[in-house]
């Protein structure tokens, strides 16, 4: 029976979270936990109630909307759907909000049909995603797996000072339940490449079979202020100089591996004066590889990088884990089933490594779990210009649609 | 006649002029025409008073102790010291002050010794110096001098965007006076060396003969911010790392060249968030060499550079100058002065080149003009261990004395 998602509901949902957070430059952020969070938290629980569905809130703030419909008295676990609505600074608006409202969306599209799948639906929008507020990343589902201690997680201190656990109850999104209320029976994420392969090879469906392992380190590397003008090149301990041979290290590292990534997002230098050598520099390493032991390697280049850059610049340095996540294999099983039903639905597809970190990693901790990648046009993400095509929006949902009935009528 | 300085004085009130703008870190802060600095004008406005002079200050905020004495009815151009009393960030207590401090011990001593020199002695605290809160640096002396018209100068926008203008009213110091309402018959500033070479060869009073060419600059780098995770290397128009490659490409160039010395003092990053690739990289740039040829072929070095990483990275480049100055060669005759007084002394002196801006080069506009250095321990400037040893800040403010006692005695 060719069932189909509402493309309308879904993509004037997409456009209506996407207006919240906007500044009037039209840039767009929507930081976990700030005021524009909860505007889309908010607008997400009352689609949830629209829905008819029950909405639950952990203690971390990580939302549900659940269907339990005819298998309410079954017993059987449910299939989870779900990504997330926090966003980075200046953002697009497809990042995570398409997982959550196409997730929403496959649930309402089961539960009109009058069909009784013989699980439970439940739809998830977990916390802190984008770890820009709040390290680390993925921080609402590696708790909601029992990888993050709630009092961990609520004691995280932001970028601005603040606390995960006081901004959530600020907001009003600091739920009763525990994380990790529910087992589910299988997750499946839908998300956008956030990357230009599927695009530039006109490939609509990724099965994305494994994720990138991801390393995050602050490096804080303190020299000696002094004098731009009176201090010989040769006698200057320039902790601004150090790291940016530390940045053109990484990039030439990186560059030489095959799907190795590097990249330094944050720098600052002390005092930041124009004519004073910089005393102090931090910054943020972010290296990303699905094979550990080159993830690995890397993290030992940096060690060997920052060490030889220390005795040439006489500086000292000390570096901090931010995060750490090794790769991850995605079940075989679902796997599988997004080809299926990618074929059965005549879009070409493709098993793919995810570069990114997504909430399916955590998850995968705790059940069988997969991804679904649609593409983005010119890999760009993290970006206002972030779009995926509306044809590819609705595709990717179809199928998760697909895999969602079958298994939720798959037995235990 | 061996006329000296009184020693504890001097000492002394560097140490109270010192306490002002520190934070209860420890660290000393008296940014122009801040809060910090109004308490330091009125500090060295009350010593201007007590010690019998007449307070002036012109419209750039430029202070000024007078003592016209018997040469009051002689209508001649009147002898100057000075230097500045505003601070970078983290400062510490000598820089700028020394001069100015011992401008004013010079001029009481000679006041008590009960000589009448034939011309009238100033004793001048010019207006951001340091440049760090308001661009470019020397800005007082500048105005003063006549490079910089008094509109324009009270305009600039500082850091915190705030104009000068609003600031310098706001504290008290726009005063009434036209800059360049004096016209020295000569110029002399005595300052720590901020460079390691006195101190480490046990020289105790260089005679500071010319003044390194300065260009400062403002690099903007815009590439494209993108996911961090998913665009592969070779697809990445990082503005950071181009950054990364123009300060090494900066610190490789001045290591080249013998005088020459290069900084990159700030750095910014957007949107700064670890997972997205810089959309947007912004520096300073500060080039300087005593030999004008060789400062424009860093400029023009740099201009290659930035062409070559904008190309290389796919990034576009633009650049603002914040301030441009040549060489200065000092007046030999004073030059001289310094050198021989020194020797009557029994101190060692040299022959020097100033690597930093100073005041002096631009009163050498206006008249005959010269510096006298100290040593520096360490070298260290620009940095709360900033230090000069008391004989050594002692002779240079005898050495002053002796310089100024001639110049206030010979004729026009």
């Amino acid at each position: 029976m060719a069932l189909s998602i509402n493309a309308v509901r879904l993509i004037g949902r997409l456009d209506q979270l996407g207006q919240l957070g906007l500044a009037a430059d039209g840039r767009r952020t929507r930081l976990a936990a700030s005021d524009a969070d909860k505007a889309g938290r908010d607008l997400l629980a009352a689609w949830i109630a629209e829905a008819g569905l029950e909405l639950a809130v952990d203690r971390v703030g990580n939302m549900f909307g659940i269907w339990r419909g005819a298998a309410a008295a079954s017993n059987l676990d449910p299939v989870m759907v779900g990504s997330h609505i926090d966003t980075v600074i200046d953002a697009g608006q497809y990042d995570g909000c398409y997982g959550v409202l196409a997730g929403l969306e496959v649930i309402e599209t089961l539960k009109a049909s009058g069909q009784a799948p013989a699980r439970p639906l439940v739809v998830a929008a977990f916390t802190n995603e984008e770890g820009v507020r709040y390290a680390p990343d993925m921080l609402g589902s590696l708790a909601f797996a029992g990888g993050l201690s709630v009092e961990a997680a609520l004691a995280t201190v932001g970028t601005d000072g603040t606390t995960l656990g006081a901004e959530l109850a600020r907001i009003g999104y600091a739920g009763p339940l525990q994380p990790g209320f529910i087992t589910p029976h299988a997750y499946v994420e839908l998300h956008i490449e956030q990357g230009p392969v599927m695009a530039l090879d006109g490939v609509p469906i990724g099965a994305v079979e494994n994720l990138q392992g991801i390393s995050w380190q602050r490096v804080s590397i303190k020299g000696v202020a002094n004098h731009a003008g009176t201090t010989p090149m040769r006698l200057r301990h320039d902790a601004g100089h150090a790291a940016a041979r530390v940045i053109t290290f990484l990039r030439d590292l990186a560059r030489g591996g095959g799907a190795s990534v590097a990249t330094v997002g944050c720098l600052a230098f002390e005092p930041n004066a124009i004519n004073v050598i910089p005393s102090k520099a931090t910054f943020t390493v972010d290296l990303r590889d699905p094979d550990e032991v080159r993830l690995q390697q890397m993290e030992a280049a940096l060690v060997a990088c920052l060490a030889e850059v220390a005795a040439q610049e006489g500086v000292s340095v000390a570096t901090e884990r931010l995060a750490r996540f090794a790769p991850v294999v995605f079940d075989p099983g679902i796997v599988g089933m997004v080809e299926r039903a990618a074929g059965q639905r005549g879009l070409r597809h493709r098993r793919m490594t995810s570069g990114a970190g997504h909430d399916a990693q955590m998850m995968a901790r705790l059940c069988p779990a997969a991804m679904i990648f649609v593409p983005s046009t010119g890999g760009i993400s993290h970006n206002p210009a972030e779009h995926t095509p509306s044809p590819d929006l609705v595709a990717g949902a179809n199928v998760l649609l697909d895999v969602v009935r079958r298994l939720a009528d798959s037995p235990g």
